[in-house]
């Protein structure tokens, strides 16, 4: 089932004071020109064999009608084209008429679009039919792309000419600083790499809010930025840019207050009419997570009471004697798993919500609150043992699976006695009948397998998991990755997927932040925006004293 | 045999002070702007089912994946056009994929494009596809489209939203002025209404230049221009539209001095790689036109030399022992009818075009060349009779045929007394072995029956043939017409056939310029400018005096 909500006549809580805030926060967009590194041609209109071109070549090569010509850019990018059209034979009589299709994998290239019969609109492919009445010219194409390669298709033409395509440039555009950007060098050549394909990943989908994919819905999903706000924490340190998105996600709600799933910007701020149980949960930790790094007031001033909000919420729609109900399940992401059942997760990250919610009332002087919170914590705790602990299986069932989320999050809530959470992560891989499908998914259990102190594990499934991708020709990372089965796909067909998604930016994240590369971890709360890269305690052994 | 010329390495030959001048005399553009007068929807993708849609539901009408939405301009425009869109249901959460199909007849819109295999370039077609990123939105297209209706579908949207039309407009272009359009009422309406429609497919191609059709080849090509030309004389009257025109195809002309059939103006002035005799040709008559119609002493001097080198040249290439070649005919169009003999059009053609080359040296002053125009008009002529004439057949032969317009030409040539040339046209519709395809030759037919004084014959074809395309639906006149063929195209499809096209628009010229309505004719070459609309001796009958 794919996850679509719709409510009928649905009008966003709006607050101006804080979307205003937002407004004054928008980022300075960086831009640089980026050129074509090479070139080639598909033989057929649909085969992926392929002739190269080499790159002097490309502004003297003819083409035809039915002729196409693949421009490689030489790795992922956001930005808008340019392209410096002639001819050559006779003055062109008759308009060139071009197939200009932008793909970030190079098997985007050679699938066709009519062919894709997934549930998610094929108006996300990023192609274009454009006719250019004038030769020579320049096409300056007015939307974004997110793209590596450009194939540009010659409809058609007339007998009397042929296109060439003298100059084709990309002018790139990013909110993050990339003169931040320096090489890991820690000696493992992949783990370098996967260092830096995260970074790219970040970066290219830091635009005017943290999007979630800037191929596609190129807006700001919570539980994409809060992974983007770690990654940033420690890399591009742009936290007038998470400010902004904390500001957008509580200037823009749903009429009853609670965040939105996601937010739309264009043509003005509204929140979307999607609600997800866990990501409104995870504003709540994004909250305390910026607060740690800047200390800033005014945002805890301004955002506090929307984030205590989200806990109150939770508590009034989706509890009952201390567990989760149905709906709760219903309303939880967690994976794109639809058949999984997700009611153990949404305990889970309730729990580990708790947590955050607690320290930001701490943070806020509201002690009263805050033990009220300690309190729930430990009466979910109990509950969850209660209702999902299965002492045969050792483990927690949801519906009667079994699943690596369930386990996962209960872990990060710390349900489980330390040594029976590490017990129950050594044996996590057993659990196959739910494989993890996202990137997403995967950060949680990376996390869960440091928080019980399975470092080498965590770096080890980081480096095959992320290692995997970049295997398969990634040059960012991708929204959806199941390494036994490539060819899935979230939406019923690939061309549609996102290969530079942001929930995927997060093995930097990871790397910085491990206790090898952080020996002296700062206590919690310390964060102060200092200018800088540095390093973060693991967000896991934190909060375990503070859970 | 489609019309293709392609000369290697073609290289005009440019006078930069003539197209100077052209370029001053760049007409002032007129803009109304028009609005959709109805619409309708089409069941079916490529089916012309329709369901009629009241105009004031239009911009509450919400169109869902698959659907369309069809707006009626109310007659056929030139212009940009801007849509304004909306939506219901959620906020958009993918880009809207719209697919925009222009169509100047209610056929085209409900065509496969996909089916079109003709030889002329599928580019034509009118038919773009765009990607709406923000709604609600203005989308203010930047191609001119030549139109009266316009198909929006709706390729793809989301299940969250259906897309809203809420205002369409149009910003017509002409360099006619409009003001100066009044009714024929002549107490004929369909005459009337011929009328009407011809101004109106004038005042749709006149823009930049005199276009041949603003939906195709948007361009200046000499056939269509004399005849807009002379039709502009009845109507408009942009005299400076017509000498800027006369300095384009003189300013940019082959590298030997032959004025090319048609010129570019964009992205710079260019003549097209393709010559034709006949076109050529009329360069001459439709200057000794002009300056009939002005007296422009400065277009005269300009221009002079130009006319005659095609005369010079025509005579060089295309003449031995007084009969035209084997090259002539394949270089002369006349129709589109590719496998009509033209040698007999081609001889006409050219005594025809001495005729008014002898009165532009006259009115020159260059008595010497006037006589020997006159001299090579009558070996011309005998030659004809000899090499054409078919005594047993009593009518003009070429190369075994006996078409229409081989009797029409050698009639307008005054190549035969008046009374075997008025028996002759009596007899013309005989030959329909090479029936009329083009307006443009059913032009030259009705003024060959008026030369010969078949004057009611001469307003009853026009009004069968004009008159018949209004009862197929025609709201400006159509480039291709064949009542007894209407499938017909000379391109092996409809859908890129012209359905405004300049030289259909004469109906206007003839019926100002017959005798009935010009009791008193002036005699030639004595306009000289003056404004408003006069009445012009029969080209014919003052022509037949001079030659």
């Amino acid at each position: 089932m794919p996850l679509i909500s719709i409510i009928r006549d649905f009008h966003p809580m709006n607050d101006a004071k804080l979307l205003t805030r937002a407004e004054e926060l928008s980022p300075t967009l960086h831009h640089e020109i980026k050129e074509p590194v090479g070139g080639f041609q598909l033989k057929e209109r649909y085969s992926q064999e392929k002739e190269e071109i080499v790159l002097q070549k490309i502004p003297h090569l003819a083409i035809g009608k039915g002729q196409n010509l693949c421009l490689d850019f030489g790795r992922h990018m956001v930005g808008y084209v340019t392209l410096e059209l002639s001819y050559s034979g006779s003055h062109p009589d008759a308009p060139a008429f071009l197939k200009l299709k932008f793909a970030e994998t190079l098997e985007e290239l050679s699938e066709n679009s009519d062919d894709y019969q997934g549930w998610l609109s094929r108006s996300w492919i990023q192609e274009e039919y454009v006719h250019v009445d004038v030769l020579p010219s320049k096409l300056a194409l007015p939307r974004r792309y997110a793209f590596r390669y450009l194939k540009i298709t010659m409809m058609d033409t007339s007998p009397k000419y042929r296109l060439i395509i003298r100059h084709a440039e990309c002018l790139t555009e990013t909110s993050a600083d990339l003169t931040r950007l320096a090489p890991l060098n820690s000696g493992d050549a992949m783990l370098d790499r996967i260092y830096d394909v995260s970074l790219r990943t970040l970066a290219n989908c830091m635009q005017d809010v943290f999007e979630d994919g800037p191929k596609r819905d190129q807006r700001l999903w919570v539980g994409d930025f809060r992974l983007q706000a770690l990654t940033n924490y420690q890399s591009f340190r742009n936290m007038d840019l998470v400010k902004r998105c904390l500001y957008l996600f509580a200037g823009s709600r749903f009429p009853d207050g609670r965040i939105s799933a996601c937010i739309f910007t264009r043509p003005t701020v509204d929140a979307d009419d999607t609600f997800l149980l866990d990501y409104a949960l995870f504003y709540v930790v994004a909250l305390e997570e910026y607060l740690q790094e800047t200390g800033d007031e005014e945002a805890l001033n301004d955002l506090y009471h929307v984030a205590i909000h989200q806990i109150e919420m939770a508590f009034r729609m989706y509890v009952e004697n201390d567990v989760v109900n149905a709906q709760a399940a219903k309303d939880t992401f967690v994976d794109w798993n639809d058949s999984m059942d997700k009611s153990a997760c949404a305990q889970a990250i309730l729990i580990y919500a708790l947590r955050y919610a607690q320290r930001l009332a701490r943070r806020k002087g509201d002690f009263s609150q805050a033990n009220w919170m300690g309190q729930r914590q430990e009466q979910l705790r109990k509950a969850a043992m209660e209702h999902f602990w299965d002492a045969e299986k050792c483990c927690f069932v949801a519906g009667g699976q079994c699943s690596i989320a369930s386990q996962v999050w209960m872990v990060l809530a710390d349900v489980l006695p330390p040594e029976d959470a590490l017990n129950l992560m050594r044996r996590v891989d057993d659990f196959r009948d739910y494989p993890m499908v996202t990137p997403y998914m995967n950060h949680y259990y990376v996390m869960a397998l440091l928080r019980v102190g399975l470092k080498d594990e965590a770096l080890g499934h980081l480096k095959a998991y992320w290692g995997s991708m970049i295997e398969a020709g990634a040059d960012t990372f991708w929204e959806a990755w199941n390494p036994e089965q490539p060819e899935d796909s979230p939406y019923g067909g690939r061309v549609v997927n996102s290969y530079c998604h942001a929930w995927s930016c997060t093995p930097a994240y990871i790397i910085k932040s491990t206790p090898s590369r952080a020996p002296s971890p700062q206590g919690e709360g310390k964060g102060l925006g200092t200018a800088g890269p540095k390093s973060l305690p693991l967000e896991g052994k934190v909060a375990r004293s503070a859970g």
